[in-house]
């Protein structure tokens, strides 16, 4: 399809889809770059969208998402119900240990960081609040694919899983083994899988104690503290579960 | 202007601001009724925005913002950059006092509410994340309105004053006295101006030391505790102070 045969509200949404964390400022011929549509078009769209205060200018002249956009999408109740949920839990975990304390959700064959606690003492991460990842790069990711539809499990584990570090399982028959213990074992550990220098525990957040896996729970810090894994298990999964059982009195209020 | 003349573009905006935290999810009908669109218009626009990701369809049949539109929104620099630089100090601030810790911009003669922090022991509040308030209404408000342009104060002192309790402060000249009050003091000590159970402590946050406010920062805990608030001003004013020197650094590194 040209861009000539899109329709108005497709080039507003093409327009919107070219911000988000990674491409959080735009120049004019930037987003009509990334979007394919006329700088014509993209000037006439980002105009409309700054009166609505969807975008808003910064002092260096470059477009980017505006408080009016962030207001309506905070209201989104699959990252905000499980933020007010798991925020308290979340704190806790964050208290004991003073590391990353990282909510993600699982979208298809990504996972997307819904929430993140982090201190000064806290390890520098690649991921951050509103970005995306293959499911398979974190260990989180790996505890929403252990429970994820088996198509999806699928799906990953046939196309060529990529080694972000000497450490990374990327074999697919190690990939399934790894996926039946985070089953079995609910805490799975993962050591420098996306990062040499991190290591992860996470835990699956449920919709009640037996219900869907919703949400993935994590604790990252640094690899010299990797001993440190162990211990983290029990607080990990009380924070879980706490979360897991919150989820349901409040999906059984709603309901 | 009537519905008909509004462009294909407006109707997606008209749709899209239908949500926000107050009003996440809306049946097909309620969205219609709240945009003064027609229902075969609602229905067009909702399901190109479906077909995007940027609305999603709940179990319950209604519609509310996708993950899609709030990982777009996830990039607002605004709410962001601010998030990422203050989450430690706040964290430190928590730690400290267990109570709820926010952070908020103003917008206009309003402020909007960006991040919170709250543990199982803080007291429940009125405000969230992601929702606005008339700026006077609540003590980090008026941090932010006293620092405000001078035809921000005028509007807002002309206006009449929402009393929200016995104790709200509604007289434009008691007002603006304490507008006085809180730039020379820094701190400012709301005591029950929003909520009869509730007392708040703000300071301003700053680009540097004595650049411009961009945020205020405040303690919300129980108006039994109220005695707390003198013991506080030290730690909100070195959070509030750590987080203005942090900005100052990354605003000078990206220009």
């Amino acid at each position: 399809m040209s861009a000539t045969q899109i329709s108005a509200a497709g080039k507003v949404l093409k327009v919107l889809s070219a911000f988000g964390r990674e491409h959080s400022s735009q120049t004019l011929s930037e987003i009509a770059q990334r979007t394919g549509l006329a700088l014509s078009t993209t000037h006439r769209v980002v105009t409309e969208l700054a009166g609505w205060g969807v975008l808003e200018r910064g002092e260096d002249g470059a477009w980017h998402v505006g408080l009016r956009l962030w207001e309506i999408a905070s209201g989104c109740p699959r990252t905000q119900i499980l933020r007010d949920v798991a925020l308290p839990f979340m704190q806790d975990l964050y208290e004991v240990t003073h590391e990353n304390i990282q909510l993600a959700v699982r979208e298809g064959t990504e996972l997307v960081f819904v929430e993140r606690i982090a201190g000064h003492r806290s390890v520098e991460l690649l991921t951050s609040v509103g970005t995306r990842f293959p499911v398979a790069s974190t260990g989180m990711g790996r505890v929403l694919l252990a429970h994820a539809p088996r198509e999806i499990q699928e799906e990953v584990l046939d196309s060529p899983l990529r080694s972000w570090t000497p450490h990374t399982v990327v074999d697919p028959k190690a990939l399934r083994t790894q996926l039946d213990r985070i089953r079995r074992e609910q805490v799975f550990v993962s050591d420098r899988q996306l990062s040499a220098s991190t290591v992860a525990v996470a835990a699956p957040v449920r919709i009640g104690r037996r219900g869907p896996v919703s949400a993935a729970l994590g604790i990252v810090f640094t690899a010299q503290g990797a001993s440190r894994a162990r211990a983290l298990r029990e607080p990990l999964l009380r924070a879980a579960h706490g979360i897991s059982d919150e989820l349901a009195r409040r999906t059984h209020t709603t309901a």
